[in-house]
C-alpha cells in the first residue's frame, strides 16, 4: 500500500480511500458538530452528506434551522440534535468544556456517552474538544493521557505521528503510552501490519534529548507489546519516512506538523513563482501541469480529514480548523474506520488496568 | 535587502556577499578546525583557503604534516598548529571536551582565548564544540546559556533561528537571552535594522505553550531591550517568514531546523520524480532547469556555512558536519563577520553583569 502505485509519492487518500474496500456491513453513528470550524455550518454540513450512508449515519449538531435549511428533502440516514450555544475559538478549553454546557461539543460528546452514537467528529476549538472528550466519554482506564493522533504527509507515503497538540508537556511513560497507541492506530487506521516505531530526538543515539526523552526511549525499548522500535530519529527523517510512527510530545509535535505544513506551502508557492517568472518558464510549468497537482494532492493535510484523539473510550476525530466538505467527509470516514476497527480493544488491550489510571 | 532581487526568495548567500560590500579593514584571525567534519581535512583546508586574504588570516588546528601537504607553496596568511588528537561524533561532548586536552576543537579554542586568534570554526562534534566553547573561551558574564543561531532558509528571504541545539531544556530567562542575542545577531551579523522577534509556540495566544513558554512570552514583552515583539508563532510561520527572528529553546529548535531541511529535501525529491515521469514532464523540467535550481539553492542550509554560537566572549562558529570548501568558507566569513560586527558589544551591554551569571 506505501508508495506503490508506481509514483516514487502517494496521495494521503489512500488511506481513507482503502477503508471504502473493507467490507464490513456495520451501522456507524457519527456525531458532527455543526457548529465548528471556520466553514460552519454549510461545508461541514456538506461533507456529512458526502459520506453519510446506509452503514454511516450523520447526527448533526447545532442550530437546528441553520443545519435543517441545508438539508435536501426527503434525505437518509441523518439526523439533527440542537444545540443553542457553540465554543468558540478562543475560549479557554478547560473552562469552557464545563461550563458550556448547551454547546455542539458539550452535547455531541455526551450522545456518545450515552450510546446514542459511536463517533465524535469536530473541526471546532481543539482544546475544547480534548477537554470535553475526557470531561464526557471518558478515557480507556489505564491511558494516562490521550494523544493526537495524525497523518501526516511523508514521501513515499503518509506517516502516523503523535502527539500533535493535547499534551504541552509530558512524562517519559506518557511517551511509552504514545508508542503503543500509535502502534495500534497504524496496524488498525492504516492497516500498516508491522510498524516500525520512532521517538523524536535531537540526535540518533539513546543519550540524546531531554531527560523524558532518554527516559522514554529506555521504556520503549524494553516494552514487550512495541514490536518494531527503531529508536531515536531526528526531525529529517519525519517527511523522508524512516519510520510508520513518529512519537513525540504535544508542543514538539504541534511545531512539527505545522513546520512541515509550512514548508510544502513555502515551497509549493516558491516553485510557482519560479513558473510564472517568464514565458520559457510559464510553458515549463504547463507541460508538468498536471503531475504537479498529484504532487500538490499528495502533500494537502486536508486529504485525510482529521487526527484521532487516542486513549479514549470512543473515537473522536479533530478535523482542521479551515475544512471543507470534503475534509470534513473524510474526518467522517475516519470517525467510522475508529469504531468498527480494533483500535480501541487493541489500546484496551495492551493499557488497559482499573487500577493503572493516575 | 529582503527578497529584492525581483524573485519571491532569495538565495541565503546574500547574507555573506553582503559582508564583502561592508568596508572594513581590520585584520581577523580565524581558528579552522581542520579536523571536524565528513571531510576533513581536505574540504576544510580548500574551503579555509578560498575565504583567506590579507583581511582574513586562518590558523589551521589539526594533523600539521596532512594540512602541510593540502598547501600551495607560499600561501600567505595561513598559520598550521597541530593537534595530535582529535574529538569524534559519537564522544560524550562534556567528558570530551575536559579530557581531550590535545583535540584540534581544545587546542583552537585555547588559541582564542590566549588572544592569538578573534573566531574559532569547526564542522566537528556540535557538542564537544558548545562544551569546550563554555570551557575555554567562557560565556559573556551576565549570559545564562549560549544558544546556537542559524541563519535559515524562508520564504522570500532567510530568517534567524536560536536555540537550535545548544539547551535541549530551558527556563524562561534562558528564552528572553535568546530573544535579546537574536535580535542582536540580526542587526548585527544578517544588517537588519529594526528585526522582529517571534517566539515559536502551538498557538497565537500568549497561555499557549508550556509554563516555561507562556512566562517566556511575559518577560519578553515587557522588556525594554526587545524593540519589535510579534508574539508567539507556530511552526507554519517558520518558513512564510513571519518575523525576522524565532526564539525556541534548544530541542525544538533541533527538531524544526532538521523537518524543515529534510521536508525541502523531500518535497525536492519528490519533483525531481515529477520531472522524470514522462518525455513530457521532462521537457518541461528541462525548460524550468535553470531557475529550479536558483530555488534549490534557496534552500540549501549550506550555503550559509554554519551557525553562530552567541553568548560566548569570541565568534563560534559552528558548521555542518557534512560541510564542503563552499560551507566551511561561508563559515569562516561568518567567523571574521561575528568578530568585526558589534554583535559581542552589544550582547555584553544588553546582557553583561559580572552579577548575573549562574
Amino acid at each position: 500500500m506505501r508508495g506503490d502505485r508506481g509514483r516514487p509519492y502517494t496521495s494521503p487518500h489512500w488511506v481513507t480511500d482503502a477503508w471504502s474496500a473493507i467490507a464490513d456491513d456495520r451501522v456507524v453513528r457519527v456525531v458532527v458538530d455543526a457548529a465548528g470550524g471556520d466553514n460552519a455550518p454549510d461545508e461541514i454540513v456538506r461533507g456529512a452528506l458526502d459520506a453519510v450512508g446506509p452503514q454511516l449515519h450523520v447526527i448533526l449538531v447545532g442550530d437546528e434551522p441553520r443545519i435543517r435549511a441545508l438539508l435536501p428533502q426527503g434525505v437518509q440516514y441523518v439526523r439533527v440534535v440542537h444545540a443553542p450555544d457553540v465554543i468558540g475559538y478562543n475560549e479557554e478549553p478547560a473552562t469552557a468544556a464545563r461550563a458550556k454546557t448547551g454547546s455542539s461539543i458539550v452535547i455531541g460528546l455526551k450522545l456518545v456517552h450515552a450510546g446514542e452514537a459511536d463517533a465524535f467528529v469536530s473541526a471546532g476549538n481543539t482544546g475544547a474538544v480534548v477537554a470535553a472528550s475526557v470531561l464526557y466519554v471518558r478515557r480507556i482506564p489505564g491511558v494516562k493521557r490521550p494523544a493526537i493522533c495524525t497523518i501526516m504527509p511523508a514521501m513515499p507515503a503518509p506517516v502516523a505521528f503523535l502527539d500533535v497538540g493535547a499534551n504541552a508537556e509530558v512524562r517519559a511513560e506518557f511517551l511509552r503510552q504514545f508508542a503503543i497507541m500509535g502502534q495500534a492506530f497504524a496496524r488498525e487506521v492504516m492497516s500498516i501490519p508491522e510498524p516500525t516505531i520512532g521517538l523524536l530526538s535531537i540526535g540518533e543515539e539513546p543519550t540524546k534529548g531531554t531527560p523524558d526523552v532518554i527516559e522514554a526511549h529506555q521504556l520503549i525499548a524494553n516494552d514487550q507489546r512495541i514490536a518494531h522500535f527503531y529508536g531515536n530519529i531526528e526531525g529529517r527523517d519525519i517527511m523522508n519516512r524512516l519510520v510508520d510512527v513518529i512519537v513525540t510530545d504535544g508542543f514538539t509535535g504541534n511545531v512539527g506538523l505545522k513546520t512541515i505544513e509550512g514548508s510544502a506551502k513555502a515551497i509549493l508557492g516558491a516553485l510557482k513563482a519560479t513558473i510564472m517568472w517568464s514565458a520559457k518558464t510559464k510553458l515549463g510549468g504547463l507541460l508538468l501541469q498536471k503531475d504537479l497537482q498529484i504532487l500538490k494532492d499528495a502533500l494537502n493535510p486536508e486529504e485525510f480529514g482529521g487526527a484521532l484523539l487516542v486513549g479514549m473510550n470512543a473515537p473522536v476525530v479533530i478535523a482542521h480548523g479551515n475544512s471543507k466538505a470534503r475534509g470534513i467527509a473524510q474526518a467522517v470516514r475516519m470517525g467510522r474506520r475508529g469504531a468498527v476497527s480494533d483500535l480501541l480493544p487493541t489500546i484496551a488491550r495492551e493499557l488497559g488496568t482499573k487500577t493503572g489510571s493516575v
